[in-house]
């Protein structure tokens, strides 16, 4: 706890949160921290190519069971997400230490480069580089909202690390997160055992009409972007309600030019956030979205281009790690559910590569993303313990030659 | 065209347009290259305390018609928005000069200070302030969209004048201005006598919400200002559509904060630009939108603000001048048609105290404040030329102690 308050001091914004956008300096302070931290536990560090940052402790024999999150934040970020992860993480093998705990194979913390994609897209990319379903090169070339390379920035705030990527696989890998969504609270449950990762689609929509006096150009002969981009978002909005279970549609950005009051716009662009647990009917939202902007820009006569930003599938994670999750909640004394996750984690990148679950803690009224963000200590606590006896266990995990990713 | 081309050249744009935003460098350079050619001209010049500059040929005895416009432009401005009105007069001034007439009362031009409103609001401002609209100590304190105080930057510039406000009131007053909008071309008219302008409310709309995770809030849980400020811009298109006549409804500039992809806004901040020739139904229209506010308010479970921008009447010119326009346009063998203006102009704060009227000349395909804003040459000759016949017969227009605006 007092670590995560101390990491929150770094990059602090009115209210009690965070902006520490990928790459910026105040990741750098942030990151510097956490090294310094790990360095007193005596973890052996790594950084590797993309910036993504490896404490081992270097006992038993064999690959690691790695625990870990990001250190990143959204422009208006909170407190607790992804420093939670790693913090707890870290907690635990100082805990083992401690405890004069040795267990049968290495523990490992990482600290995965631009989860949140505030900065950089995709989101997950340092873990999405780590596991190879990117290669590094061009992930050095991504250019940020702010027009600078990654590759650049990882150079100049001095994390452009010598390890190799795709990075060594670990035994299994399990992450402690914040829920981000009301369900637990909702519930009155404190621990989620998380089985699956919704699919994730992100597209930017341009949409380009006729500039235009706003005083002058009678309604039936305007071609306005801003309306069109209104449309579409009402649209999504109807789309995510009629299908019902888990889908959800955000229009979290929109940018209109010139953005002026009294000139019809020339041009919007907007971004679509589509999410939902099965893949099926992801690609069905997604298609009914590509006809709506058909229909639409015919209907005002723009046109409409769209680009993919993200597309990641559904993942479910590795039973035997849910099963042991769940199971060492309940042992003590927790009450637990089984649930998927509506945002996306590094850890579903790692789920390509070994064994993989997620504990998911309380967020209090579903708050993220957001300074308001809140998890009640006994919750944290709560978390920690149960990250604790599951790394424990997964040392012992029998390798699996098929993976359920 | 001379000059309309050598003060394009100032501060020009990609595809021919201008950026000359009221108060900037950009702007002083267009003032001081008008007043270079005023002072060719033998003019007096007076700039007031608002920075509107009048140039008097003062010849016979009484008080001037005034003709002029203004330099200032949008963002995205063309280059004859308002600048041909001003240029045309002066070449109306030097025209007499060369051609030896000697009109019985002085003539001037008039170039008013931030008449898009495009960095000071309200539109309109430096006329308002000249009639007495606005007293000056509250437009020199107005605050710019960049932060910068209008009367400071008048001073920055050197055009903070001396002339007191409001200014001497002319005689009469005759704007010659582009259409702005397609129905002279549509109608295949060369000129249009101006009858009315529109009256306009311009009101910002703020919504908050809650911020969260585009990817953990269930549908059903979000408060989002980016879906209600959608929900109005849509409304406020079927609104106009339903009124029809010429009420236009616009949302032209809408900012969403964080405004990134996968947050749901915490706020929503827009703009609306309302417009009808009936004031009465100009009410009916706010009073429409203030009801579906609250309506969707109330559906999303946010909280709506509103700040009123700017709100003019409609206004009718003097029947005098626009019968005066339309007998020289036919004499001149010119295809003629009396019109509202869509648009807000210097010329309707004039006709609060004098005898006002406007000329029309077309716009290609009615596209205006954009850099494809363009008039024919043939069109810009007949219009400076009605526009000196006016201003001549003008100098005779008898006095009247009631005027009809």
């Amino acid at each position: 706890m007092m670590r995560i308050n101390a990491l929150a001091e770094v990059s602090p914004i009115d209210g009690g949160g965070n902006c520490r956008l990928a790459l910026t300096d105040e990741d750098m302070h942030g990151r510097n921290l956490v090294v310094d931290w790990m360095r007193e536990c005596g973890l052996e560090i790594s950084v590797d190519a993309v910036g993504n940052i490896i404490g081992t402790w270097n006992v038993g024999a064999g690959a690691p069971v790695m625990s870990g999150s990001h250190i990143d934040t959204v422009r208006t970020g909170g407190r607790f997400d992804g420093c939670y992860g790693v913090l707890a993480a870290l907690e635990v093998i100082q805990t083992c230490q401690q405890a004069g705990i040795t267990p049968p194979r290495p523990l490992a913390v990482g600290v995965f480069t631009d989860e949140e994609g505030a900065r950089f897209a995709p989101d997950m990319l340092g873990s999405l580089v780590y596991v190879g379903g990117m290669p590094l090169e061009e992930a050095l070339d991504v250019i940020a909202i702010d027009g600078a390379k990654l590759g650049d920035e990882l150079v100049r705030i001095g994390y452009a690390g010598v390890t190799p990527c795709p990075g060594p696989i670990p035994h299994a890998f399990v992450e402690l997160h914040i829920e981000q969504g009301p369900m637990l609270e909702a519930n009155g449950v404190r621990i989620g055992a998380v089985t699956s990762v919704q699919g994730i689609s992100w597209q930017e929509v341009t949409i380009v009409g006729q500039s235009n006096h706003a005083g002058t150009t009678p309604m039936s002969l305007r071609h306005d972007p801003a309306l069109v981009a209104a449309e579409i978002t009402v649209f999504v909005r109807q789309l995510a309600k009629e299908m019902g279970g888990d889908q959800v549609c955000t229009v979290g950005k929109i940018d209109l030019h010139p953005n002026l009051t009294n000139v019809v716009a020339a041009k919007a662009t907007i971004t679509l956030d589509v999410r939902n647990t099965d893949d099926v009917l992801l690609n069905q939202a997604e298609a009914k979205i590509a006809e709506f902007l058909q229909v639409v820009a015919s209907a005002e006569n723009v046109q409409i281009t769209t680009r993919k930003l993200v597309r990641f599938e559904p993942v479910k994670f590795d039973e035997r790690v849910i099963d042991c999750i769940e199971e060492i909640a309940k042992q003590q004394g927790n009450t637990v559910q089984r649930m998927p996750s509506g945002a996306g984690h590094d850890a579903q990148m790692l789920a390509r590569v070994c064994p993989s679950g997620m504990i998911f803690v309380p967020s209090v009224k579903g708050i993220s993303h957001n300074a308001a963000e809140f998890t009640e200590t006994v919750d944290l606590i709560a978390g920690a313990n149960i990250l604790l006896h599951t790394m424990l266990s997964l040392t012992t995990l029998e390798p699996t030659s098929e993976l359920t990713n």
